[in-house]
This record gives C-alpha cells, sequence and structure tokens, in this order.
C-alpha cells in the first residue's frame, strides 16, 4: 500500500510533467526573429551540456568501478554488512549509477525545457501578461516535477526491486544497501553546479566588462559576441544546477531519513517486546516508508498549488506565485497530518503513547513554518525596501570601496537570523520528537527537515521560472520588441530575481537541516557497524583537527570557484577584444557597425571549454578529501588502539564544514543579491540613478556580487550534501 | 626556587624596559617642526586612550561586581570548589580586576612609549639608518617587554600570594582560583583592539577618500584635517589594541598551561601511588610551574635576541630583525631543553620512564618550527614577490571589480597551509605527548603552544615597531624634510609593514594553538567539577546547535567591526568637507591655500568619539552570547534530566566559534595584506604605475582590505580567546 503510493506519485508526476511540457511545446515560438536567437542559446547550451556530461562521466565511470573495487576486493567484510560481500559491491555501485545517471537526467531536463520555455515565453509577452507567466512557470513546473518525481520513484524504486529480491536479510536494512544513491546523485550535481555556475558567472562577468564597460554598448546588446554565452549560462548555470541539486537534496534526505526511522522503528520494537508488546514487522516498515510516503503527499500538493497561479493582467506576478505557494504549504501540512497519523502513530502506540503521532505533526509544521521564515529573512536582506540593500546604496556614494565594505558587513550579519531559526528549528524538533518517543529526538528533527522539504517541487518550479523569465528579456531585448513586450518580460523578469534569490534561502535552510539528518543516518550507520565510540568528540584533538579540516575544505572550495570565475572571464574578454580589434581606429577608438554580427559561437566554445577545465578540481578535492582523512586517521586509530578514530574524526570533518558551508553560503549569497538589488535600487532614480558615480560604484558591487551568489554559493548546497553522502556510503571503509 | 626565577625574570623584564625606556627618552627630539606634530599626535593618542579606558571601565567594574555577585551570593557552593564561597568569589574578581588593570597598563604604556619613540626615530633618521632603527626598535622592545614581564609577574605573583595565604587545600587547585586573571586581560583587550581597531582604520579610510580621492591633496598633506588623526590611529590601534592582545594570550596561556600541568601531575602521582611509587608534592608543584619557568626563559632570551639586531648603515633593515629572531628562536630552544629537563622529567619518571621528556622538549621545537611556519606562509601570501599578489595585481588590468574578486579568492585560499600546519602541529605534539606519558598527549600540545609563544617578547616589539616607523615617516613628511631623510624612514616603513603582518600571523597561529590549550583547560575544569559528560558531542543536536552559534558569533561580530569602520569613516568625511567648505568655489573646486591649518583637533574628536560608541556593542555581544547560551541549555539539560549539558553546548559553541574564528581572521588578514602589497607592486611601476587605471583599481582593493586587516581580523584573535577565558572563568555556573 505505502509502496504503491509512492510509486504511483511518482509516476503522477511524471505524466502532470509530460503534459505541461506538451503544453508548452504547442505555444507559439513567435518570429523568425525571436527563433533565431533562440535557436543559439540551445545550441549553446545542449553543446556546453553534452560535453560536460563527458566529463562527468569520465570522473563517475571510474569512481563507480573504484566503489565496486573497494567493496568487492579490498575491504574486509563485515557481519553487520546488510548483505554479502559480492551483493554490497553490486548494490552500491549499481544504486551510485542510477543516482548519478537520474541527477544527470534530471539536469538535462531542466535545461532542455527552459531553452524552449524562454521563447515561447517571450512569444506570449507580445500580447499578454499572464500568458508569458504561464509559459515560463509550466516551463519551469515541467523541470520541478520532473526532478520531484524522479527522486522518488529512484529511491522508491530501488527499494521495490531490493525487497522484491530479498537482497538483505531483514527490509529495513535496506536503506543502507542504496546509500550511493544519494552520493551519485550529490556528485553529479555538485559538478553540474559547479561547471554550471563558472559557465553563467563567466560569461556575465566578461559580458560586461568587455561590453557595456570597455566598449559602452548597452547590455544585451546583440553586437556584443558575448551575449549569447551569457544567455547560455542563464540555462546551464540556473537550470541545470539547481535541478540538479535539489533532485540529491530530495534523494539522499529520503534515505537518510529512512535510516532513521527504520533503526527507531527497530529499537521501538525490541523494548516492546521487553514489556510483551508485539510489533509486526509490517509496522516497522510502513514507519520507514513514512519520509517516502510524506513526500509523495507534497508533491500532489505542489501539483495542486502549481493551478492556483492565474493572475489577472493588471496585477503583480508575485501575488500569483506567492498564492500558489500557500496553497501549497497548506495542502502539504494536510497531507503530512495524514501521513503522520497513518504511519507514526502506530510506532507511538507501540511506545506506550498513541497521541504522540502529534507532536511529530506539530515537528514537520517546524520545517514548514522554518521554509516561510527563510524566505522572508531572505527578503529583509536582498531587497531594497529594507535597511540592508538601502545602506550599501547609500555606501556607494562614497565610491566602489565603501560600497564593498558595506556590502560584505551585510552578507557577514546576514547568517544571524537564519541561524537563530535554523537553531530553533533542531532544538524544538529534538525535544518534541524526545518527548513522543524516548530516544525518539532525532528523528524530530529528520521530520522537520522532511516538513521543509516536503514543499520542494513548487520551489524548484518557481526557481527555474527565474532563468526563464530572465532569458525571454534577452529574447524580447535582442530581437527589438516594442516597448510594452519589454515592460511585460521586465515585470516577469524582475519576480524571477525574486524567487531565485529566495529560492536560494530555501535552499540553505533545507541543506542545514538535512545535513543534521544526514550525519546522524552517517552516525546510525557506523554504530549499526558496532563501532565504540559514543559520540564525536571535538575535546579530542583530532576529532578537533578534522572539525579544522573540513571548515579549511569550505574555505579553500569558495577561492577555487570564485577564482574559476575571474579566469573563465578573462578569456571571453580576450576572445571578444579579438573580434572587435578590427573595428578600433588608430586612436584605439571603437566604431562598431550597426550591423555588425559577431562570432557568438567562438565565445561560447571558450566559455564552455573554460569552465569545465577549471569545475575539475574544485570537484575532485572535495570528494577525496574526506576519503583522505578518514584513511590517514583511521591509520592512526590503529597506531593508538583507538578503533572507529577514522569514522570519528570524518564526523567531526563533516559536523564542522557543514556549519561552515552553511555561514558561507549564506554570506555570499545574500550579499551578492544585496550588491546586485543595491544597484538595481540606485537604477529607479536614487543616489544620482544611472550613469551617475554611485550607479558606478553599485555596478563594481553587483560584478564582485556574481560568482559569489551563482558560483561559489550555490555550489556550496551541493558541497554540504555531497560531504554527507560520501560519508555515509564510505562509512564501512573508514572503520 | 622555579617561582623566584618566575618572579625575578619577570622583574627584569620590567628593568630592562624601564633601561631601554630611558635610553630612548633622551635621545634627540628634533626640531620644533617635528615636536609640534609629534606633539598633537600625542595629544589625540592620550585623550582618547583616556576615554577608552574610562568607557572599558564603565564595563568591567559591574562585570566585575556581577562575577563577585554571582559567586558570592548566587551560585550554590560545589564540594569540588577549590575554595569556599567568599574565597572563590573574592579571588576570582580579585584576580579578574588586576588582569584587566594590566592589560590596561600594558596598552597604555605601548602607547605612551610609541608616541614618544616616533619623533625620536624621525629625528635619528636624519643623519643614520641604524639609529633610526635602534630608536624604533628599542621602542617597540619597551612596549614587548613590559608586556611579557607584567603578564609573568601577574600569574606568578597570584599564584605566590595565593600560595602564601593557604587560599586553597592543595597548591595545584590555585591555577582554578586565578583564572579571571585571563579573562580581565581579554576583556580589555577586545575593547581596546576593537576601539583601537575602528579608530585607526576610520581614520585612515576617511583620510584616504576625502583628501586623495575628493581633494586630490598627497597622503600625510598637513593641509588634510584628519591626518593627525590617522597617525593617532597608528598608536592607538597597533601599538595599544596588539599590546593588550598579545598580554591576553600569554597570560591566559600561563593560566591554561597550569591547570593541564597540575591535572596531569594529579594523574601520574596516583597512578605511581598504585604503583607504591611515591612522588612528592614539590615534583608535581614543580611540574604546574614548568609553563612559567619556560616562559620565564622565553623571555630571557628574547632581551638576548635585542641586542643582536644592529645593521650595518647600507644593510637591509629586514636582516637585522631576522638576525634578532634567529637567536631569540635558538636562545628560547635551549631554555625549552633545560627547563623540560629539569621540571618535567621528574614526572615522566615516576610515570616509568625518565627519558620521555625528551618528547616534550620535541613538542616544544613544534611550537617553536610552527612559528617560522607561520612566518613564512604569511609571507607568501603578501609580499609581492610571490603569485598571490601578482594575480591581484594582474586582476586589476580589469578594474576594480576583478581586483576585488582576486583579493577575496587569495583570502580564502590562504587558509589552506596554516590549517594543514597547525593540524599537523595539534595531532603530531599530540602523538609524542601521549607516548610520553599515558594520558599527557593533551599536555604534548600545550608544550607546543608554549614554544611557540616562548619568543612572544622579541615578537612584540618588531610589531611595535611598524607604528613607530609609520608614525615616524608621517612626521618627515609633514615637517618637510629633505629627500634622503625620507628615503630613511620609507626603508624602516617597509620593513614594519612586513613586521606588522607577519606578527599578525604568528598572532592568529599562537591563538589556533593556544585555543586548544584553553578549552583542554575548560574540560579539565568542568571534570574537575564532576561532570557526567565524557566530551563534547557535536552528534548530539543541541551541542551542535551550540557550534552553529559559535561560528555565527564569528561572522556576526566581524560584520559589526567592519560596518563600524564604513560609519566612523564616513562623520569623518563629512567633518573634513565642512573644513574644506570655504575654499570651494562656485563650481565646486577646491582651492586650499598651501598656507591652510586645519582644525585638527576637531576630527580626532569626532573618530574618538565614533570609535568608542561603535566598539561597545560588538564586545557586549561576545561576553553576552557565551553566557546566555550556557544558561538557556543549562535549562534545557535540567528539563531533559541531562547534567552538564550547559556545559558541553558552550564547549561545543566555543570550539567552533574558534575554528571559524581562526579561518575568518586569515582570510581577513592575508586579503588585506595582499590588496595592500598589490598597490605597493603596481607604484613599484608594474601594469601601469601609479595614477593609472589599475593603480586607481587597487586603491579600491586596498581601502576595502583595510577593515580587514586591521580592524575585524586581529580583533578575530582577541575574540578567539576572550571566548576562551570567559567560559573558564563561568564554567561553574554552566554546571
Amino acid at each position: 500500500m505505502e509502496l504503491s503510493i509512492v510509486l504511483g506519485v511518482g509516476f503522477l508526476a511524471l505524466v502532470v510533467a509530460a503534459i505541461l511540457a506538451k503544453w508548452v511545446l504547442a505555444q507559439d515560438q513567435g518570429p523568425e526573429s525571436m527563433r533565431k536567437i533562440s535557436g543559439a542559446i540551445r545550441q549553446g547550451a545542449e553543446a556546453y551540456l553534452h560535453r560536460q556530461n563527458l566529463t562527468i562521466a569520465k570522473i563517475a565511470i571510474p569512481l563507480a568501478m573504484m566503489i565496486y573495487l573497494l567493496y568487492g576486493f579490498v575491504r574486509e567484510p563485515n557481519i553487520h554488512d546488510p548483505a554479502g560481500k559480492g551483493a554490497l559491491a553490486l548494490w552500491t555501485t549499481l544504486s551510485f549509477s542510477l543516482g548519478a545517471i537520474c541527477s544527470l537526467i534530471a539536469g538535462f531536463v531542466g535545461m532542455w525545457i527552459s531553452i524552449r520555455s524562454n521563447v515561447r515565453t517571450a512569444a506570449a509577452a507580445r500580447t499578454s501578461l499572464n500568458g508569458a507567466l504561464q509559459a515560463a512557470l509550466r516551463g519551469g513546473a515541467v523541470s520541478g516535477l520532473l526532478v520531484v518525481g524522479m527522486s522518488l520513484l529512484g529511491v522508491g524504486g530501488l527499494y521495490a526491486v531490493a525487497k522484491a529480491m530479498d537482497a538483505t536479510v531483514k527490509a529495513t536494512q535496506i536503506p543502507l544497501l542504496i546509500v550511493g544513491y544519494g552520493f551519485g546523485a550529490s556528485l553529479v550535481a555538485l559538478f553540474a553546479q559547479v561547471g554550471g555556475g563558472i559557465y553563467t558567472k563567466a560569461a556575465d562577468v566578461g559580458a560586461d566588462l568587455v561590453g557595456k564597460v570597455e566598449a559602452g554598448i548597452p547590455e544585451d546588446d546583440p553586437r556584443n559576441p558575448a551575449v549569447i554565452a551569457d544567455l547560455v549560462g542563464d540555462n546551464v548555470g540556473d537550470c541545470a544546477g539547481r535541478g540538479a541539486d535539489l533532485f540529491e537534496s530530495t534523494a539522499a534526505e529520503n534515505i537518510g531519513a529512512m535510516i532513521l526511522a527504520a533503526s527507531l522503528g527497530e529499537l521501538v520494537k525490541a523494548s516492546a517486546a521487553l514489556k510483551g508488546v508485539v510489533v509486526s514487522d509490517e509496522t516497522v516498515i510502513g514507519f520507514m516508508l513514512f519520509p517516502l510516503v510524506a513526500r509523495a503527499f507534497g508533491i500532489v500538493a505542489s501539483i495542486l498549488g502549481l493551478f492556483f497561479t492565474k493572475i489577472r493582467e493588471d496585477q503583480d506576478p508575485m501575488t500569483g506565485l506567492n498564492r500558489g505557494y500557500y496553497v501549497t504549504s497548506a495542502l502539504a501540512a494536510v497531507g503530512f497530518f495524514v501521513a503522520t497519523q497513518w504511519l507514526v502513530k502506530p510506532i507511538c502506540a507501540a511506545s506506550g503513547n498513541a497521541d504522540a503521532w502529534m507532536k511529530y505533526f506539530y515537528c514537520g509544521l517546524i520545517g514548514i513554518v522554518t521554509a516561510q521564515a527563510f524566505v522572508y529573512i531572505t527578503q529583509y536582506y536582498t531587497e531594497y525596501k529594507y535597511r540592508p540593500v538601502r545602506e550599501i546604496a547609500e555606501a556607494s556614494l562614497t565610491g566602489p570601496a565603501t560600497n564593498i565594505i558595506s556590502g560584505i558587513a551585510v552578507g557577514l550579519e546576514s547568517s544571524l537570523f537564519p541561524v537563530l531559526t535554523v537553531s530553533a528549528a533542531i532544538v524544538s524538533s529534538y525535544l518534541l520528537g524526545n518527548s513522543a518517543i524516548d530516544g525518539g529526538g532525532l528523528f524530530g528533527t529528520a521530520v522537520a527537515t522532511m516538513g521543509m522539504l516536503g514543499t520542494a517541487g513548487y520551489i524548484l518550479a518557481m526557481d527555474t521560472f527565474g532563468p526563464i523569465t530572465d532569458n525571454a528579456g534577452g529574447i524580447v531585448e535582442m530581437s527589438s520588441q516594442p516597448e510594452d513586450v519589454r515592460k511585460r518580460t521586465d515585470r516577469l523578469d524582475a519576480v524571477g530575481n525574486t524567487t531565485k534569490a529566495l529560492t536560494k534561502g530555501y535552499a540553505v535552510g533545507s541543506a542545514a537541516l538535512a545535513a543534521f539528518l544526514l550525519f546522524s543516518a552517517y552516525l546510525d550507520e557506523v554504530r549499526h557497524y558496532g563501532a565504540t565510540f559514543v559520540g564525536v568528540n571535538l575535546a579530542d584533538p583530532k576529532v578537533f583537527v578534522g572539525g579544522l579540516l573540513g571548515a579549511m575544505l569550505v574555505f579553500y572550495f569558495s577561492s577555487l570557484t570564485i577564482r574559476a570565475v575571474g579566469r573563465a572571464a578573462k578569456q571571453v574578454i580576450e576572445a571578444v577584444r579579438v573580434q572587435f580589434a578590427p573595428f578600433r581606429d588608430q586612436n584605439g577608438e571603437l566604431h562598431l557597425p550597426e550591423k555588425f554580427e559577431p562570432d557568438y559561437k567562438a565565445v561560447v566554445d571558450i566559455v564552455t571549454k573554460g569552465a569545465l577545465r577549471q569545475m575539475v578540481w574544485p570537484g575532485i578535492i572535495v570528494v577525496a578529501m574526506p576519503i583522505a582523512v578518514g584513511l590517514v586517521f583511521k591509520e592512526i586509530g590503529k597506531a593508538l588502539g583507538e578503533s572507529g578514530l577514522g569514522a570519528q574524526v570524518v564526523a567531526g570533518f563533516l559536523m564542522v564544514g557543514t556549519i561552515a558551508g552553511i555561514l558561507m553560503a549564506l554570506f555570499l549569497n545574500n550579499a551578492g543579491g544585496a550588491w546586485d538589488n543595491a544597484k538595481k535600487y540606485i537604477e529607479t532614480g536614487a543616489h544620482g540613478g544611472k550613469r551617475s558615480d554611485p550607479h558606478k560604484a553599485a555596478v563594481v558591487g553587483d560584478t564582485v556580487g556574481d560568482p559569489f551568489k551563482d558560483t561559489a554559493g550555490p555550489s556550496l548546497h551541493v558541497l554540504i550534501k555531497l560531504l554527507s553522502t560520501i560519508t555515509l556510503v564510505l562509512a564501512p571503509l573508514f572503520l
């Protein structure tokens, strides 16, 4: 029953996505001028993603083989293994590969539909705002539903197959067998987000510096050879990257929550048996499947929410999106209520207090409220209605240096409320869960995470909406449409900027909660293997050093990704200069003909190569460092006679790395968003308006913020989760 | 015997400082024009420090009363208390007050001698480079020796008095009684560093923006009303702040190491007794006094090293300083050898292996080598001979935005090698110590810290040398001295910049090692009180939240201090604009008369008020947050029936906060230093040289780096240690 719902809803999400895709593709593609630009974007994006996926395959396939060899031949089998040596090696490798492939598909489809929705949104904007909104949102919904549907089908499907094949002695051990799925997904997500993030910002920064600043031509001017690369970037960075990111979030969270539920279920069963109460296996398995069922209900809520987003022609598009989000949140809460009562109540009853299930429902509500709180806090720090952005705009009056100082201060400050919110959510859901079932506190925090991620489908649709409208605006601009069409796409673009910023806040918040869930699962797994350590003792110098190294990885990784953007942007600038060179007179003045048709493809190729080259090292270091730390300290532990030291030091590495990653991501995302909007605020006429000195200062801040908020920040979300999933998969190696 | 050496050397350091001060004061003060400027600086610095100390007193006195009330009346006495209720309250309050007062004196004297050495250095530079070097270095040495001497006398003296009065049952409990000394010292250091740091950079940034950028007059032009405030800033920020900082480092490290040594000594004694071996109390007490004796020998080494710094007229001044440093390091190693053999060997013998003392000597060597490594790494990241600074300079070719992006990437990257170095030092000294005495691993890391801090006296002298030469250069410039005099002070100033950067690297490195020592001491203290928790379990959600909050404090605090500089600088700019207003013509062009005598005092007053106002909130939040976390989680622990939860969560807060603080300080210090030198590199003629566009871009980076490297970064060193000392003092409250 539980499994049928899970697989059924997963399938339903794919069907709805297909219907929406069919609808989008049936829309008018507009005049030839639009289709030509859209075609160039499509070509560039597809070529990039094709090569990116080849590069990822070159890394993922050897890694899959290594995992197989390590489990099948190097590692000594352990009596606690969920399956025999060969079977464990096979299942781990298979689930890793499946996760990686699904993540690639999620990214690819996100990009595929986005580069087809953009021109249709632009075409619809010629007549109607709501028409354009629908085209963009439904395009986004295709990607959103596909991601959450595939994530659910993947985990549910792997579980169903493993169960049908009797792969483990006990069904509750299956989640340990399929942890590779999350690792595969997050590995691909990391490379996709880093590569796409470098691509999009290198093209953006390069195009701006060489076009707006050097040549003095407007943004999105078709004579700028880098302008198509810039539009391609929105698709491969924001769509493909974020799609892979949220795919792995939901997949990893599902598996982690199942591991926790399984171990809590077994615990309740065992202690009930001592009191003479028999708990059936079905009850425990139902409880273990609760995370999947709750997610399935959340997907249904997201689908229904998407139908509530119509707007009238004179309405603010954000109103429509907000209405849909509230509906989704409310329906998700109802679904949570049903799922909790159905699957959690029996376990609560077995532990002695049937009514305690309500407390887990409250934990879910805490998650839903936390998601809302993150959305508000992000708005406060990045919208120009509020103090922080105003402060940066005012600091621009005394030049770029004070603009930067002020933006960095705002970014660093912006960690305050999110951390307080997450802290409150973790502690309160832990206390609630603990008071419901003895030892059920960690599961309480897991339920809060489920609540937060319940609306992921809708959020992802809103997020993909951003780059689609951004692209539509670019197409309208480049094909020289009339003023009122531009106004419509500008309105949608402004909303898209907001939704992009909000989903970034949501992504950090959920990463923070999910991380705690995942390393609880890691510790459960380690304990399952009979490790003797009772916790992660940071007062032990070796564990402390692990933590220090974890935090350092965050700083070093941020440095690599930020620098990569600078390097690739420089190549863009040089490539454009070559194309402009024939039009410079003896004094170096540029005289660009009105009809100049640049070689877009040359720049697209250069950014593609640059981004792919720069993405490899940051990706490898993230994978290699936790492995190295685990293996080195395993040996030190052997020398000292401390068993399990490797696993414990890795846990310290993971947890402190996660904390540093959350804070750094908040800093980078919010500083970048605030700089962006400080510039936009000045462009509304404040402090001298466009082309004034303060505006120039604000442009510097905006450019600095670009790699912060669209490359390093989002890559850190994935890094946090990759650290969790890699340790989850490789835990047996560190013991 | 041990105590006589300690008190004798402490006294000797003060005597040598007095002799050097007398020598400095006897030097020629140069012509009237120099003395006039020096007088204005002196007046401003003394007025600021006077008011700063009043403000600090207003915070410290109520805090002292609060500590007394909490210990004397609120808190329930514990059978593990080192003394009765009233005595414990009195000793804690007294040692806190004494630490605070000594720290105030250390800061004051540092400033006092610095504002007197600057003019004498300037005067000496008229005839001889070595003469100027000696005046500046001896001025710095007065401050350095006074700080380390007072720190040793304070801890040793408090111990001696407590022992003479039989304040505790056992002499090994005395360190627990006087932990307040470190807290008092670091509280004052925090305010002094934050206030002084804001002062110096607000004046610097404000003077640059309004003078160089707006009015187009050179740096240190006497017509700039903010120029005296800028020179005052060097004294109150760099001298007074750093003096208080290193004073509390050495004091807190001494007490922490004594606590660890006492508990290890008692442990060895107890286990020897089981084997029938009697260890005398004298042996244990001698072992406990080992940190003080090792420090005393280090001070002697520093005094001797200072005599090896003569240079020939044609030599690079850095050669002389380096020679002195090598001599100091070598002598400190010898002293360490003697102290270890004398006081550690008996304990090793009692634990079964007398030869193991050599291993602790090696731990000390690890500390000395770590100090050297930090100096080299800092040079690599901040000198323009190397790749990082070159990279920033090159990025300036495409404008301020890429300069900032590149600088931030370099700053973030610069955490890599320092973290690897500290990690290697902690793990190797732990393993060495552990193999010497069973359970002696933590003491091994403590000994490495002692090794690192052994040369603190010499390092501090080199550090204070920086602002003195900086000021001397300003005085020479403002009093229009001939070209060759300027050249001499420029050479010294360049060396001063290097020594300032190096000592910052040293300060972070020693803070990282000392922090681990201090929280080991904290855990020892907590265990001494019989808390039931075995470690700091980061896998517990409450402890994890503590860690999250600790890291957040670092980000939030950095934001506050960086923003404070921006705010105070804005006030400077406005004040200067008022003074320039009468000289602007109708078109707003500035026509400043050659002989314009601005009102320096008005600007000095404004910076003073601004800095003092901005220093209060960051200081209070650092003190209040750990207390709040400890008390809240103590209550949650009571509700959950988990004893000692408050103390454990505070430990998580402290440790993760420390890790975040180390990384953030490295980022801020090194990014700031690299930006500064990228500008200087361009000024040597690279990439177009002075007044080119890349130079303008580099000036933006330099300005952004100012509050990073001279306000937020150094304040974080103090923050890290304040967190340790505050938890050490208040631990009994959280239990």
